[in-house]
């Protein structure tokens, strides 16, 4: 499958590494797509050029790897919008979006709370689909660290993705994509509007991390 | 021993019942206390007369409710400074104070928010313990129905009770209580700076009722 990751952070390295792993094509979209971009430090991650060597995964402009059949969104919550606009409305309509990225507020430091104007009675996921009404939304691999995300054998026993959306059948494809990671428990959480729930787990998680690391997931018990 | 709970409610109602049941003298302290209150409806519970039929737990002001030994706060979160301020800093001076409440933003109906004065880079726990420097409080108890509260096996397999607090002996205190409830999972998350995370798990509890119920909780897995 040809897959288009919007972003070139350690997360969208990660995921993208992890897919190609899988025998999958993998883009990277990042804003300023030249060639000197290539040697630049990135958050989280490796020079790029580095990546591609590594990976034999490609890099380029968002609005090219919006091209591919499926699309992730791994870039920060806050600019996700300005990106996927920037990766094009047309390139969007008709496809599954994975949107693994969370909305948060650094203006204090560490650790950070939920960005105010992604959460409460709203959430990022919510509004990415709102923005992008032809685009099929699944929030997804958000409430874990990268390395969980492609890598869920990491911890021990049952834990559990998350997933929300409006579309059946795009949460089937990215729950098939899950299990081709490794995950056996993926649990549909509703529609869209249960982004609210999954990224609200952020602050939950940085309170864990704070108490043993992150490599640490949760598992729902009824 | 002596619990005073502060609220009249079902939480407190149901609290207190489990209470009562290992033993324990209870004590609901509710604002106005009047013997005609004790007949009205209360939400999520029954008239308090017949809570105290049942029981054997004693109605009372919050100051004579906070005169006890070990304190809980049960009123709803918005509400919980001006009611613990009612019932007396100095009632409350050196004590254990345990802490189930949430502060919600019902403005737009069902399902609430965390209220954003009480959320993001502060928590109600950290505000009450702010407010109450002498009170030893423990966040504890508000990430699960009442119901499982004070009956964890209503839930199957292994889940955990998420404790937060500056005072490990006060933590200790609230850990034996919470055994004798028949947690065997209680997960010191850290300082009452961890209530942002406990807290924050409320948006998360409501979209699992929304998709199963209320019966639910969380296992950590690392």
């Amino acid at each position: 499958m040809e897959i288009g990751i919007i972003g070139g952070g350690g997360v969208a390295q990660t995921f993208g590494a992890a897919l190609r792993g899988l025998g999958h094509t993998v883009t990277l979209g990042i804003r300023n797509a030249t060639l000197a971009e290539l040697d630049k430090p990135r958050q989280g991650g490796v020079p790029l050029a580095e990546w591609q060597q590594k990976t034999g995964g490609k890099v380029a402009s968002m609005a090219d790897a919006a091209k591919a059949t499926l699309l992730v969104n791994a870039t920060q919550g806050e600019h996700s919008i300005a990106a996927l606009t920037s990766a094009g409305a047309d390139n969007l309509a008709g496809k599954v979006l994975i949107d693994l990225a969370n909305a948060l507020d650094y203006t204090r430091g560490f650790p950070p709370a939920l960005n105010q104007a992604y959460s409460g009675h709203t959430s990022l996921g919510e509004q990415i689909q709102g923005a992008f009404p032809q685009t099929r939304v699944v929030k997804a691999f958000n409430t874990i660290a990268a390395a969980v995300m492609v890598n869920p054998g990491l911890i021990k026993g049952d834990h559990d993705l998350f997933i929300a959306g409006n579309d059946a059948a795009a949460k089937a494809e990215v729950t098939d994509l899950a299990r081709a990671l490794g995950w056996s428990t993926v649990l549909d959480m509703g529609d869209i509007t249960a982004a609210r729930g999954t990224e609200s787990l952020l602050p939950f998680w940085l309170t864990l991390m704070r108490a043993g690391g992150p490599i640490v997931n949760l598992h729902v018990q009824r």
